[in-house]
Parts: structure tokens; sequence; C-alpha cells
């Protein structure tokens, strides 16, 4: 299926009225890169068409990321102009709409750096993203864009224009965009992932225990963590997707209860890095031990980022019948990566899955928020009750939870 | 001469180390466009290895303002987000180097859309940026970017790699990079330009008047108006080039004292549109009258911008002993064309040209700053002292001025 400016018009028009759902008179805030022209002038162009008051393109260069890590002094690899987070908060104070495009356009780029200092530089990410987050003054969402090289990575044998085409027929898919009516298909979808949610909340179940091959971890829930599915709303009552595609249901663990050790089930791309055979050990919540077949190092690095960096905050369910795990492709792309398997995230918590003040209270915070892979069809996930019963949520990569 | 890596590190070295002579420690925020990469990563590389802090990349699509200018309300096309202009000021209160990049990379995109709507959207201008000149907090600079684009449009009969390599060819004269020590060779020429400022500050002339063919116009001073050359100093006392090349010499008009006619004497390339044989006619320091073979229209729509629109914010004159005059090429690019001949620019005026408080109060003021060109060595330049003495400043396109 070749990516013709028609496909790319209408992916445009669901990021745009779907995903995002922009709002006529809204100010758009769109993260894109060098290398995604194509699909970032199409999204701005469906935005204007949707009423959008304006457009504002933000491109981070990770070649200049690059040259910064190769020659500025190692104490100011963290530092952030404050206008950065500035501009985000004056998003959320502005009530806009934000939209970002995951893919990689230079895989490997940083790899051959010296990790610990490639940890120290979080950017494209800003702190204060998890804050407007948390706000929800921002609809928002993040969708893959093809790019060349992403073509290339994942279909090295072909020509470029061969390697693009099957890229594009691979996002077509996980996106529904292979669907007659693709937002139709999307809340059908939608529905069951909230089922999903529905029936967790209703359990209200005090931890979840992965047992699976170098896996057997125990994550402690706070009393009135909620279960979240892809359906968002802002403040406003804005509802909007903030991952398309997206098959997960997501919670926020006790950070001071995550006992016992996890093996990665698929690589983690970091940007310029990959991080392959993960293994992490818990303790009181803490990851007290980090391992890994290569890339330890930028892991380790990451989380020595600040207190909350080796503790968890999130933790998500991800069913077989999603459109990622059949593929059995790792896409080198946290967005796509994650939403194919169950997933922890070091880092942030997103404190909105928690519903009492006093919990949201202990939700781990922390600068950095990085998912990774820990579920497949060998991984069983299994409800430990206040009473301490069992209860098996997914089985064989199916939700057995009643 | 082939656009080597090599190439580009001694222009960036150059831009980052002379003309924008950016300081260990500080933030560089750099302005490009996509289809800018190679040189933007040069410069940043190059800031990075003079010590920068960080490397702020700004990068403005042309595109995303045409979808915007094809589609957004035209009551919504003024808009500018308020964080545009906290950066900027921000900028200047960090006390940050600023480098941005010119050169075409979509000549005429713009062209067929209603030039009153294109008028209307000043981006990437940001008003602020005026106020930040004026303030001298920021030492800064901007200097032409090769493009295919530009590279095509100036030798349309030479395949893309050749083309290349003679728009190379032309820049890096322009721009002293053909001499074995380009800082050198710029220190004596700006020496030069320096000079005919202070003949021309030493006269405190009352006018100026320019006559040749289809131009019959006085351009009044204000008592303290001071003639400035490229070498600018920050209120730290940082020493800049604000143009690289810049083969000028300028001073701020008395806004209220232009009298007379005026024919540019080369197209103006305004972003996206060109504007060919304009000719304005000025009453008491006013524009009442645009004319134009192409592009009037765009033209009558920035003078409508504001108050100051249609008056003078600046005057500069260009010796034949330039580089770019000598080529007798159209760059469609105002930072290299202005510096081939003598203009004007309608707008904002640079306050700093002014000595005295109550004259600076009576400089310019306008949201927009755009020049034309409207010296040749057909053009006479003649200074009107207060006795009404008529002083030869230019004749035949050389300093007449002893």
């Amino acid at each position: 299926m070749p990516l013709t400016a028609q496909e790319l018009d209408r992916f445009a028009d669901l990021v745009v009225r779907f995903a995002a759902n922009v709002q006529p008179g809204q100010v758009v805030a769109l993260g894109t890169e060098p290398g995604k022209e194509p699909l970032t002038r199409a999204i701005a162009s469906a935005a204007y068409r949707r009423g959008a008051k304006f457009v504002d393109v933000a491109s981070f260069d990770i070649h200049v990321k690059r040259a910064r890590l190769e020659h500025a002094p190692e104490d100011t690899l963290e530092f952030v102009p404050p206008w950065y987070g500035e501009r985000i908060l004056a998003l959320g104070e502005h009530r806009c709409a934000r939209i970002g495009l995951s893919g990689p356009v230079a895989p490997g780029l940083l790899s051959d750096l010296d990790p610990a200092r490639v940890g120290r530089d979080q950017l494209p990410f800003v702190a204060e993203s998890g804050q407007v987050v948390n706000d929800r003054t921002t609809n928002w969402t993040i969708v893959p864009c093809p790019t060349a090289a992403w073509a290339e990575l994942l279909h090295p044998d072909a020509g470029p224009e061969e390697a693009m085409d099957r890229l594009w027929e691979q996002l077509r898919h996980v996106c529904r965009l292979d669907e007659d009516d693709p937002e139709a298909a999307w809340r059908e979808r939608l529905a069951a992932l909230v089922g999903a949610a529905e029936r967790l909340d209703g359990r209200r179940f005090d931890a979840l225990h992965f047992e699976g091959p170098g896996t057997d971890l125990r994550v402690g829930l706070l009393p009135s963590s909620r279960w979240i599915a892809a359906s968002f709303h802002t403040v406003d009552g804005i509802e909007h997707v903030p991952n398309l595609p997206t098959e997960e249901t997501f919670s926020t663990p006790d950070p001071e209860r995550v006992d016992g050790v996890v093996r990665a089930t698929k690589p983690l791309a970091l940007p310029g890095t990959v991080i392959r055979g993960l293994e992490v050990s818990f303790e009181g919540g803490r990851a007290v031990q980090i391992e890994a077949e290569a890339g330890a190092e930028a892991m380790r690095s990451l989380c020595a980022r600040d207190e909350g960096a080796a503790r968890l905050g999130e933790v998500a369910l991800v069913d077989r019948e999603g459109r990622i795990g059949p593929l059995d492709t790792i896409f080198y792309d946290t967005l796509l990566d994650e939403n194919a398997a169950s997933h922890v995230a070091l880092g942030r918590a997103y404190e909105f899955t928690v519903a009492e003040d006093g919990d949201r209270e202990r939700a781990n915070r922390s600068a950095i928020h990085v998912d990774f892979m820990i579920g497949s069809p060998e991984v069983q996930v299994t409800g430990i009750t206040r009473d301490g019963d069992r209860v098996p949520v997914l089985r064989d990569g199916a939700w057995a939870l009643p």
C-alpha cells in the first residue's frame, strides 16, 4: 500500500478530528522532527481545515542533541532553557491541543556515546509536560509518523520505496486505517478497553503478580488506584485518545511496594539507543539491580536521574486482541511496542489514575517516564485481593477476569 | 566549489566565533527552516565546540504557514501565540546569542494566495525581536544558508548538484570564505564601513536626496540620527556582526519628513512572494501610493498593517566596493540583495541609531520591518545640511564624501 498524499490526509484527519479531537478556535501544538515533514504538514492542514486558530510546530533535531552530548560540559547536560517549560505550561493555561509524532528518524544515532551522558539529557521530553497531563488542561495525542529511516530499520532488505510502503501497510493496519470507518473501529475497541478497566476497578486489587520466564514480580497498587483506558477527558470535557494506536489499560502502582525480578519481553528503544535483554530487580519499590545485554548503563543512568526515577509510575495491561502484538514485530518505538504487551514505567505517575488525595500524594514523582515491556502470552497476570486471594487477570494473553 | 562538510564547518566556525561571537556558557538561539539541516547542525556543533551551554533550534515551516493562509479565518491571521514573544524577550533577559539563517527554501510558495491575507501574517518575524535588538541584550547575526531550492532558483539550467556548487561558489565569495583568513578580511572591510559611517556622522546632515531613473526622494534625518556600520556591541560589550555578509552603513530617518517618489532598483523577495517594479510615493513621511509590476497588493497590505508600517524606519547606503553588487545577481534574499545597493525600510526603526531620547521617541514604530533596494550606480546620493548646502555622498556608486 503506497503512502500517498490522500492516505496522509486521511490519517491526519483521524488524528485531528478523532484522536486529538481539536476544537475550532484552539491553538494546536505539534511536536515533530526533521524527516517528518509530510505528516507534519498534513496534520497542520487538517487542523486549520478543522478550524484551529494556530498550529505551533516545534521541531526537535536529534543531530543537534548529538552535538551537545559530544561537546557540552557534563554539568550542563541537564539544563533546559526555562522558556521550554513555560511554553508547555502556557499550552495548558490556554487550553491548547497537543499532537506528538513518534517514530524514529535516526535510529542508533546516540548509541556510540557515553550512556551516562546520554541519560542526563531528557530532551525533547520536558518535565512540565507531566504536570500538564496531570492537570488535564490539554486534549492531546501521540501518533506514529512514517519515516525513511524507520522504514529501512524495519525492512532493511527492501529498497527505500518498498520499505516505506511496507511500513505504511503496518501502520495503517495498527491504526485501523484499513477499515472503511476507522473512527467507528476505534470507538468499538475503546469500548472493550474501557470495559476491561471497569472490571479491574470493580476488584480493587491490592497488587498484581506477574509470572513468566525470568519474571516473578509483585506490583502493589494504591488503595484508590483506578484503571484507565485510552479514552481521556480534559477538565473542560473534551474527549481525546492520548495514543493512537492504543491497546492498553493502565493504573498507578504503589511506588514503595514493588518486589521481585522482571525480564523485559521486548527491546526498549530510547532516543538514539536500544536497551536489549533488560532485567530489573526491585526491593521495596526501588530498582536495586539493572542488567541488560545491551544498554544497561543508559538505563542505570536514567534511574539515577532523581529519587523517583528508580521507582514505578505506571503499570499497564495489554491483551492479545490488539493489532500490534499479533504482528510479532519489534517496532523500536515505545508507542507501538508498549501497546503490544503489558508494561511498567519507571518515573512519573499519571496522578489522575488515583482517586483520593492522600493516595495521590504517594504516587511516584520524577523528571522521567520510561515504559518497558514485561508482558507476553507466556507471562501470567494474577490479581491479589486485600484478603490475599489470587484471581486470574490475564491468562495466555487473554482477559481471564469475569 | 563543492559544498563539503569541511566547507560547512569552516563557515559555521566563522558564523559562531566571528559574526555572532558566541561566548562560552551562552545559550544560542538558532532560527532555521526545514531544508537547512546541514548548516543548522554544523552551526550547532560549532557553538557547542565553542562552549555554548545550549543551542535552542527553532524551525519555521513555510508550508505550515501556507496551510494557515489557505484555511484559517481572516481575523486570526495576525494572532501570534504569546509564548513566541515571551521566548524572544527571555533570550534578551538571559543574554543569549541569536543566529538566523536566511536563504529561500520554497520560493513562490505563497505567490498564488490572496496578498492581503499574506500580509497579515508576519511570522516567522516576531515583533518582540525588534525590542531585543533595540535593547542590545543579545549578540546576533543573520547569515545565508545554501538550500536546494535556492540553488535551483538561481541556476535553473544546471542539475541539482551543479546548481548547489555554483550557489556555494557565490556564497563563499560574498562571505569572504575564499580568503585565507576570512575573519581578517572581514575586519578590514568593517573598518572601511565604520570609517564611512564616521564621516557621515561628522556632517550631521538634515536630509539625504536620492536622484536617479524614476527616483527623486528626500529622506529627512532626525537631529541626533547616527550612522552605524555592521560592527555592533551589546550592553555587555560583546562585539558582533549582525549580517554576514554586510556592506551597508545605515541610520534612522525622520518618519515625518520623507517626500517624493522612489523606484526600487531590485526585486524584493518577501516570504513566498516577489515584488517587482515597485514604485512608492511619499508625502510627509507616509507612503501614499504604492505601485508595482507584480506584488503591489502584498506590499499595500504590509503598509496597512499599522500606523508605522507606511513610514520609514531605516535608510542605508551601500557603496560599490562590496562583493555583492559587482556580481549583478538578484539573489531573491533580502540579506544579500540589500547589501548590493542602498535601501530604505518601511516599519520599525532601530532606536540605537538615534542618540538623544527626544529624537528616539520620534523614531518610527511598527510590527513590520521591510527593506527594499533603491540604490544603483545610476542613483546619486546627496547630503543636505541644515543650512541647505548640498554635499555629494555617493557618486556613481562610490563614496564622494571626504
